[in-house]
């Protein structure tokens, strides 16, 4: 239902109401939804020094380009490849053509491993790793290769351990919702198993295409429906994980309530396998929703884009399963990049997309007409649409998807992941913009504001030190003194690990490097990621 | 609605449907509700040999009944109580009248402690650790002491170190939902400071006027409203502990997004203190909900129960916030002891206890009566009562928590908390029922089936040890056999350390005494609990 037809019947039961111009999706938008836009990986995380994409050039490798020192590693011998291949066959030893392997999705990272193993179970991943670790081998494991920190590829000569065999769902239980899986099994087939018999994933992201269930859980990947379901700490039941050392460390319960001594299955969640190698989970899955509805609203300022969330969270309460911000600089990025993008409306500082899932698509229409109607009526929302159509709603969500991409078609951009109070949320992007002045193209913020995430992205024609020194390390400082997160959902991985004290204090990393110690003291998993 | 005026409605579009006689709830229930009932906290979870209650006599010296050997500890000297009476002041440091922190909730388990410790912020609770510590003293930190393993009372003469006075809600952020809470704070306390600004605790349970929320987070308390917001781990965002040495451990981020490192937090969610002691919290606080629905259902079968449960997931999907069930045995010991509690609905072998908490009334309405009238027609449902009505809803709700303390009236009862999958939930009562035959007088099965969280009990009328061996360890090895957790939500502490081997494996148990010798090397946090 567009405004206009919605603010109709609102008028029959009052007035003053101000009016509003229908300004409808224009049916030239290609449909062809989210998830083909999955391999192409919205948004990036940190200072990127090398555009992103399939234009992009092979980088330097990051050994010589980032002066890392190699650790004091065994180095790859041929006797290595030949108990390897007798370990998994040969089939499943690769020695050429690991480009895909060595090089990150941003085209940022480049290692120089030779050596790439496909075990097909969590025995042969147990036999691997007790080897390395006796070897003193350097290993990386690998899910999709879709983070955007460097998490997932070498940086020097590690061996590369590949979970993609691992991709069986091994049980989805339709009654109690609990579904087993092997980490290598890609999100949206894992998703897609699980409609089957009524339920979802509940984690979506824009990566879903390619990304492994095992890499989302090691990095504790966010994305657009942590404002429903929360983050994988609370959905993830249960973990199989295998030591540096080759122990398999069973943590596999596959229930909601298991108070049976430490919960160290959430050592592994979010710790970008520097701890252990995930090998298989157990998930909380959701029904899935029989209806959903998107808006994509129009507002005049930061102050009311607060209110009209803290609305949504009242009057959508439990249907909200999306609420994302565009600044009007942002959307204009993507509108002009990518020519096939229509908004629905335009012309307003900052811009909403609200999605609701329910039950009961009656019911759920009600409330979020009635929540628009009430927003526009006291002057907070200003225009915009809402449609219940599925393609339609993927439309809607194109243009939010596209955004990031838009940023960085044609320029370079700096870009941050964090996490800020709402009520200082958009304060950095002011602060940004004047600190670089006329310097930078494009000063803008959107993301994830009902989880309090913002991506702020600073552009400009090619990589310019002086705007480089006006951000960093500024946007960390601004970040800390708020209590905010330098990472909010993207993890620390390689490019992030000198910054990580801005959100952690000296004590916190002292134990984590004592955690580290304990689980991997010869620190064959995962070097020079998280802990510098 | 009584089923009746439903069935009525529904009769309209629909022919075929059974007739069902509407029985209401009569008025003669009192309606003091729940919070007035959260003293006599309703369920306990392990042997006990000592019946609970006011009445109940007060036990022997745990450390002679169990026979447990005292840790290689200090004693405690006069110049230990003149330097905390130094540092917190007289009136904080208890050397007498110390019986109710020696003795657990359910008379239990009796310590012998000689010094009670009641820090006042989060300094001196690092004061007393770092000086315990040094002089190799033991400590148990204690909340509200309403445990029910066992887990926050001295065994032998450890000090008690309350946090009953870090009682302040710091601050409540009703447009995020975050509060930021110290850890001596009483569950309701909080509850009732969250809906101050229409927000709500998503933690509910019997003893609420008088557990800690630090007590409910170091146990990760589980309650009737997991269905709906799930476990602490998602709800948790941010933990400030004090670890046995005396370093206090930040790590209160207050974002639902932060991936900065190693999520450590975790390990002192259901650790129950014996890592480090919680002093402060942030959580999550979703708004609360504006309606809420009760209905009270019989069924003639557990096929029923669970075809029943998996059409309220669906049918009610987002607003379903409880889901309970109790065995006709577990009802009428409660109704045969409680004689002004009176059901609305009789003799079926098993009775549900569905509540559905939303925004919108109407719809909530709406789809209730849609889910019990489809129920009805297919024959799962046989007859019950719905009502929105805030007196009637408590009413219905004091039947579910009376089962518990019905059911240890008049009778010594064996009682066990345990997750099993919900294919095989029941059946393990009806196996009791016959390996006890006529030595038990009731065996029976009541709990949270929304999260596959049984309390079996077997009740007798005094202890009885031809009873004890058939129960046990055969209770646990069918759990274990079925993977299920031999401790759904009341955790380990001293009275299921022996057991815990029977839902970890040997590896996890080995990597959580690690995890113990590298936050506590010198063992002096609550010793004699989780690990044996």
């Amino acid at each position: 239902m567009r405004f206009q037809q919605l603010l109709h019947v609102r008028r029959l039961a009052s007035a003053g109401a101000t009016t509003l111009v229908r300004r409808p999706i224009t049916t030239t938008i290609t449909t062809t939804g989210r998830t083909a836009l999955a391999a192409t990986h919205p948004a990036f995380t940190t200072t990127v020094r090398t555009m992103a994409g399939s234009g992009a050039p092979i980088p330097e490798l990051t050994e010589i380009t980032d002066n890392v020192q190699r650790g004091n590693y065994a180095t790859l011998a041929d006797k290595d490849v030949a108990h390897f291949e007798q370990l998994l066959g040969k089939n499943f030893v690769l020695t050429e053509d690991l480009e895909g392997y060595n090089i990150c999705f941003l085209k940022r990272i480049r290692g120089n491993s030779k050596l790439v193993l496909k075990p097909g179970n969590t025995a042969e991943v147990a036999a691997i790793l007790k080897y390395c670790n006796e070897r003193r081998l350097a290993v990386v494991p690998q899910g999709g290769n879709t983070g955007l920190v460097g998490g997932s590829v070498p940086i020097c000569d590690e061996i590369v351990l590949s979970l993609a065999r691992l991709n069986k769902v091994l049980s989805v239980d339709e009654v109690t919702g609990i579904a087993v899986v092997e980490a290598g099994c890609i999100l949206e087939n894992f998703d897609q198993r699980a409609r089957e018999v009524g339920l979802t994933v509940p984690l979506d992201l824009g990566a879903k295409a390619s990304c492994h269930i095992g890499g989302n859980v090691s990095t504790n990947a966010g994305g657009v429906r942590v404002v429903r379901y929360g983050n994988l700490h609370g959905s993830v039941l249960g973990v199989e994980a295998v030591l540096a050392n080759g122990q398999v460390l069973d943590l596999m319960s596959n229930f909601k309530k298991d108070n049976t001594g430490y919960h160290m299955k959430h050592l592994f969640i979010g710790s970008e396998g520097t701890l252990g190698v995930v090998t298989k989970l157990s998930m909380l899955c959701p029904h899935s929703s029989r209806a959903v509805n998107v808006a994509f609203i129009g507002l005049n300022s930061f102050d009311d884009v607060l209110k009209t969330f803290v609305s949504a969270k009242r009057n959508l309460g439990e249907i909200l399963s999306s609420c994302e911000l565009i600044d009007e600089r942002a959307l204009n990025a993507a509108l002009e990049q990518f020519k096939f993008l229509n908004s629905p409306i335009s012309g307003f500082p900052f811009y909403m997309l609200i999605e609701t899932s329910g039950s009961n698509g009656d019911h759920d229409e009600e409330k979020i007409n009635q929540f628009i109607g009430d927003g526009m009526e006291r002057g907070e929302i200003q225009d915009g649409t809402v449609t219940g159509d599925p393609g339609k709603v993927q439309e809607i969500w194109k243009i939010r998807e596209m955004v990031p991409l838009g940023l960085i078609e044609k320029s370079f951009c700096f870009k941050y992941d964090i996490s800020l109070p709402l009520r200082d949320f958009y304060n950095i992007v002011d602060v940004m913009r004047e600190r670089c002045g006329p310097l930078a193209t494009v000063v803008c913020g959107y993301g994830h504001l009902g989880d309090s995430n913002l991506h702020l992205n600073v552009s400009c024609e090619e990589f310019n030190d002086e705007i480089y020194k006006r951000v960093e390390p500024f946007v960390y400082e601004y970040t800390s003194k708020l209590k905010g997160s330098i990472s909010a959902e993207h993890g620390i991985g390689f490019l992030k690990k000198d910054y990580l004290h801005y959100s952690k204090d000296p004590v916190a990393i002292g134990y984590m490097r004592e955690m580290k110690k304990l689980l991997d003291p010869n620190s064959i998993l995962n070097p020079y990621k998280v802990l510098n």
